[in-house]
């Protein structure tokens, strides 16, 4: 039998990838994605496709209003960049990111762990792409781990230690698009753009749209991506 | 102006006292409750009680549906044990343990401080009474403070470093009813039993109920809490 593991599972490329490497590991995966009062709301629906298309151990979907903070473009009246240059997305950090959301989802994904009496925490964050994002750095994700091991039963108990798993975290865009690809992820079920149509179609603009349609471009594969309309990448 | 402090509120004991030293540290009080399917769900009253009786700056209710995950006897459909002995309470971890709990609570407050630009998170725990419970040990809310201080913005800027601040963690129940005291603290506002009952009386019978009650009678000041029927510690 295999091992649980926890997957966070927002519905986007990276989360998707992250999935499909669970399972090539031999994990059996319980996936976890969040309804957190985001502006792209549609990426659930992805999530569940993705969900399905792996036929997971089990989906979980948890309500927590990070609207009641606020403090982020997905989170607030806060408009999503759009057009920006790639060396404008890769500095400083953006008004995309949501305050502590990472720790929030990665601490919800320890108590789904502890539960299933796992030790193994997927997450499909991105060193390279977002360099200012505070929790998508190595760094961060070795703390957090670290304070994992202190947090659950197992650290009283002496059982295993919680392993925080960020397969993703040093490739380029084009590397995880590639290594999707091969492990036989459908990218046309996920949806990355922050300011996606109740249809899940793309804007093709915000910066996460950029950067997936540049991973595809360099990873020498079609772009599945269903947009509002057609769109030139500068 | 006083610096804003996130102070997380149950609405116990514990919390109550760590409110007041909030105060008296001269911070700013945002308490941070949470609605998560708790069977206490009576203590979220006493938390508005507290908050309104120190009239703190803000007092945020967030919903956090940790039923989805259960383990917990506060959670699921696990029984509160009662009328256990003080040695008993006080070795392994409990059925009560919520798994995960304070990490989610802080990631929240860690949220909750990005967005008011505080870097100050106080939580009541406390190692003494449940030497058992992983995420109140001094080493777990250290390892927690070294993550937090890599998760935001201000580990990106540079700015302040992040607190978290356990005043309690090493103090006895009753130095703990003793320094409340003196702070002014209500603790006939406060819940802390874990099968209070729909109008916050208390059961006299489980861990909580046993050590709040031994609390004052070892502070020697009289104890507050109203009890479905009398109650007599062995």
């Amino acid at each position: 039998m295999n091992k649980p593991a926890v997957v966070l599972l927002s519905g986007g490329l990276d989360s998707a990838t992250t999935v499909a490497i669970a399972i090539r590991d031999g994990f059996d995966v319980h996936a976890l994605s969040f309804s957190y009062g985001q502006r792209h709301s549609t990426e659930l629906e992805a999530a569940k496709l993705v969900a399905e298309r792996w036929d997971v151990a089990e989906h979980k979907i948890i309500d927590v209003d990070l609207r009641a903070f606020g403090g982020s473009a997905l989170t607030d009246d806060i408009p999503v960049p759009k057009d920006r240059p790639k060396d404008a997305i890769s500095s400083g950090i953006p008004t995309t990111y949501v305050p502590a959301r990472n720790t929030i989802f990665l601490s919800f994904g320890l108590a789904y762990a502890e539960v299933l009496g796992s030790v193994d925490i997927f997450i499909g964050v991105n060193a390279l792409d977002y360099s200012g994002y505070p929790d998508c750095r190595p760094e961060y994700i070795t703390a957090y781990e670290e304070m994992a091991r202190l947090a659950t039963k197992s650290a009283v108990e002496g059982s295993d230690v919680v392993s925080v798993r960020a397969p993703l975290i040093d490739m380029t865009k084009a590397e995880i698009v590639s290594l999707g690809i091969g492990l036989g992820v459908d990218y046309s079920l996920t949806v990355s753009c922050y300011d996606a149509n109740s249809k899940g179609e793309a804007c093709g603009r915000c910066d996460s749209c950029i950067l997936r349609k540049r991973g595809f471009e360099e990873a020498g594969h079609s772009d599945p991506t269903r947009y509002f309309k057609p769109v030139t990448v500068a």
